[in-house]
């Protein structure tokens, strides 16, 4: 039996210890798709209590303390900061087999140099123990204990950057703190609050938007406010993918009865989004951005939590099949003009695996080394077997060893560990091929398929070494 | 090499062996879905023969027959016994890899103790054997020799629950025996016998249904019956989960049009199927019962067959994808106003695992413990790979640890081996997880665990505490 | 660790080893599905490089190089055979996990002697060594060295079949090379060249086709004279499976619409589909031959490869999911008057294997062993995680022991290693199963099962027993 959680967790072969120890634990970190507050790390906050740094925000650990039968107010609700931690212990001593089970001890181990296991019997000591070494725990310094090097946030066009510009300005810190552009809400022409978004669009970048060419005009002008600023990602969040096509009045009409405050159609709203996120995506590839396009999500199911508590409440989960060949269609739009960027897809639905590495296949084009991605196993995806099966699906049918690797996509500064956690995997995958014979047990390639995978994948191809040329 | 299906059969580790032998095995089973017969169970059938057993009912052997090439005579035609039982014994010698041949030797093993291959050359002594075994076994022998404490048969709303009560009264019978209300019937309005079936509803019910309002009326005092009679438990049978609002009004013209025998739109039907179902929800939430969910089923595919041999022929199948956004819908619904019972969801296509684990995690709440449930691999999925995929998939989205874990879902009194092969499972994937020290080597929480997903989550769960107090 | 690629390659068991190099090994090989060119075998071609044999149509390569970042120059383009080989040396040296890895490694050990790895550093050796070996490597000689018994083209119904003859003349080659009857283009009546593709089909049969009546009418005679010509296969590709039934008048309507010129709904489209595909399955089963149907795929998606390369370029995918539902329905449609013929269904989509297997279930039927089979892992599940997923289950719901096995879909006479892979991976697995204790160490069944797939389930299934009287 092996030691629980040690050493050579998740490695289950003597290669696979060897790949992880000696090449990817060294890799450091780029998060480049997270939503940590950017001014949180300007400010460098420290957390007093180990609840406020686990519980206060993730909504991850609230969904499984709902299925443990927690009540509502040692969750969310007005329970002291020890209550909720003893409902957390209790939680996750029985989560067996789920990754928050997993996270939390390596979370343990790493920045509080905790090795037991978190129980009821231990909580009491664990408790006291996280709140002590919280004190000398900030945002900065968890950052900096991960190793990362780069670090991209999540921004709306109307943000102004501040915090960013401050960070770099901090000499004194030297993890590279970008922004990336996710215009969501400037997408999203159903929602209600869609022309106070406008407004405030307007406001911030002074042009009057009073049409869809103007629209985009902003936003052309806000991408290039942010790549001044550092920004080289985009990310677009859906519940599908649409492709649908209009002219150019069509979508120009569409967009005034917008603004009219007149009802859309199904129809018109996907044209309109067609429409937007292609001519997004053409800008993206003029300046040599990567875009991200996260599908598959229904939001807020469950009305009685979204009333309490507001979106990111743990009521999200798995949206209905998007067609594939939408997806296709979306991208030939681009590719036939040679208009595509660099694009890494995430369905957050497994099942999509196989389809999404087929599609995009048909999409690769030198000299850009695997220029589409199948993104790194996403939120419901992000366990052992979610990136199992996502690699796997990425190796047999296109190449895993030019796969940017992993993100955290997390509001926590402890998330880092989840890069150790998907590296662990990786190396037990890798070393599993070689010592059954499936693949050369030859030292260069897999120096380069790890290091790369951990780290050297995503700084080509998010463009950081023409940046920092 | 492991003995061919030993003591250790599907354990392959140490801890796998210890879980199993010294946890499960000796928990008692309580089967909270079958289709076995209150009437046989009163009367303690005996078989004549195993063929007469093993093979007059089952639409699983028959299937796989079909596939091995036997003509329908030996399956469900005038061939003899004895013939059928060559027919079938040849057929499961060469069913490698279906769970068809480990339950077929796992039930000689236990009710016959026969520890041999079933195949051509030990067909005719196996038959004698089984034969002679069946004079000493009777249903009643058979469910206390597999340890079951608690049995839910599945009935109709307009069953007199007669053999219930007669079993209540024979106290020479340990074990208890309990209706499960299953009212697909009253709501199948598509049928063309819906008029027959509501004439005798109201029969039964000495009110005359004349509106929906009345049809709900009745339903309400058949669930209150069903209660009086040690009921806790409803289940649903669809091809689709749907969720489609509409009016009182509207419902009422639909059942209006339906009692005049006017044609209804596929729009009119998910529209009356939706209030049901949300009627009927609200109904067991009051009682607090649990409802169980079953969809993705298309019956009777083969015409030719089902005009020979009527329903549950072995000529069903996994039907189309439901969207599972009208799962999460239909669950909103109920929540909103805190009607919201225990529900137990299955679907029968395994593909849907994840996407179910993450709308039913929008929808948990404390206190109660796992309120929403991921039913057990159900049908098509009840093998080794279905019930790995399950669990796994419960474990990473949620808590496998209260899972209500498994039913037999059977026609036959030997098919409670099915427990004991789901026991073995969930101890081999457990045991994998703590060898590889993914979690901790505990005897506390493992036996906890282990014992509550073989017995004691379900014992609670269905309220079978409550009610013996 | 294990050899790389060696004796035991995928077999990771005693009796793994023991069934691969005892059986599987030694049975020769049925290519009941290939898309070989006759010509090219009665010629008996050579090749002048290993580039030509390798990179001149396999779009499977095309697109991994494109992956690679390599550019399209070196892969379709004008560079030279030499320059081409050694960009695909390196990508190959980095498709870990890739099956193209295992392919061209098996290929270069069996029909090269080469034992080494391709990459980089090899690269130049490997290309004089192959290509000195092809001077004595010709296209019979690599079926030969193969062990090749039967081979099945892909033929249109307007084909002379005149290579096929010429090679059956020729007694110095003893393979039975037969055609497939593979009528896509007479069904495909929304394509811009049908037309013109029935005017062929007039000329070749001789009659004026100016009606459904004459177009099926037509089709019975060629399957008459492909019938006389050794076939006993048809295969019919699709983008999904559609049933929508239609009076013989509306599709004669429709047929009449199309010859005109007329535009057809997608609706009309459906059914002209159904009746065409019913009409032909009928005729299959009349002349006891199988059908294939192969459907799911996408193809052709990047508008500006296709303008440059045509179809085939590695530019297909996995399409939307087809509705399961239509399969039963369509598969029933036949059943009920007798008039199924055997039927291998596949689907590119591997999330839908279950549901196949569950659809086929329902229509199988003694005496025909088998008679409805779930197609092998197919195009983008050709590896040994796709293969292992069919199988696995194939066996949970049908029986694996009547499997017909492995095809090889390829345009590459060194694409016969795909067999030893398969068996290579079905020795493995059922291996695993009697290493567990899950299935008896039964030499006669054992050996039974493995010959029975690896070469007598397809002989006799095929009717290549019958025809060989």
């Amino acid at each position: 039996m092996k030691q629980f959680m040690g050493d050579d967790f998740l490695l289950n072969s003597k290669t696979a210890n060897h790949l992880y120890h000696d090449y990817a634990k060294k890799m450091p970190i780029i998060d480049y798709h997270c939503h940590l507050s950017p001014k949180e790390i300007y400010e460098d906050v420290h957390f007093q209590t180990i609840t406020e740094a686990w519980l206060k925000g993730d909504h991850y650990k609230w969904r499984i303390m709902r299925a443990h039968g927690v009540e509502e107010r040692y969750i969310t609700g007005d329970a002291s900061d020890e209550e909720k931690f003893m409902k957390w212990a209790e939680t996750i001593s029985l989560a067996i087999g789920n990754p928050l089970f997993h996270w939390t001890h390596m979370e343990l181990q790493k920045f509080f140099d905790y090795h037991g296991v978190l129980n009821n019997e231990s909580a009491k000591e664990v408790y006291e123990l996280c709140n002590k070494k919280l004190k000398t725990l900030s945002a900065r310094k968890m950052i900096e204990m991960s190793n990362v090097t780069h670090l991209c946030t999540t921004d709306d066009p109307i943000d102004d950057l501040r915090w960013h510009a401050l960070i770099k300005e901090d000499k004194s810190f030297k993890v590279k703190v970008m922004p990336a552009f996710r215009p969501d809400k400037s997408m999203s022409i159903n929602r209600n609050d869609y022309l106070d978004y406008i407004a405030k669009l307007s406001k911030v970048s002074k042009i009057n938007i009073n049409s869809f060419a103007s629209l985009m005009e902003v936003l052309k002008k806000r991408i290039e406010f942010f790549n001044e600023n550092g920004c080289s990602i985009s990310d677009h969040g859906m519940d599908l993918i649409v492709y649908k096509e209009a002219s150019e009045e069509e979508i120009e009409t569409i967009f005034q009865k917008r603004l009219n405050n007149q009802d859309l159609s199904q129809d018109e709203i996907y044209k309109f989004r067609t429409a937007f996120l292609l001519k997004m995506c053409k800008e993206y590839a003029k300046n040599n951005w990567v875009v991200q396009l996260h599908y598959g999500v229904v939001r807020d199911n469950n009305e009685k939590l979204f009333k309490k508590l507001g979106p990111d409440a743990g009521i999200d989960s798995i949206g209905d099949n998007t067609q594939i060949s939408m997806l296709a269609k979306f991208l030939n739009a681009l590719a036939k003009t040679d208009e595509l960027p660099k694009t890494i897809v995430y369905s957050l639905n497994p099942i999509d695996n196989t389809a999404i590495e087929t599609v995009i296949a048909c999409f690769q084009e030198g000299p850009t080394v695997s220029k589409l991605q199948h993104g790194a196993a996403w939120w419901f995806n992000d366990h052992k077997d979610g990136m199992e099966a996502h690699m796997k699906s990425l190796a047999n049918e296109g190449m895993l060893a030019h796969f940017v690797g992993m993100l955290t996509d997390s509001r926590s500064f402890l998330s880092y560990t989840r890069h150790d956690y998907f590296r662990r995997i990786l190396c037990n995958l890798v070393g599993e091929w070689v010592e059954n014979g499936e693949y050369p047990n030859d030292e260069l390639y897999l120096e380069k398929i790890i290091k790369g995978i951990s780290y050297n994948n995503a700084y080509t191809y998010f463009n950081f070494d023409v940046e920092e040329k």
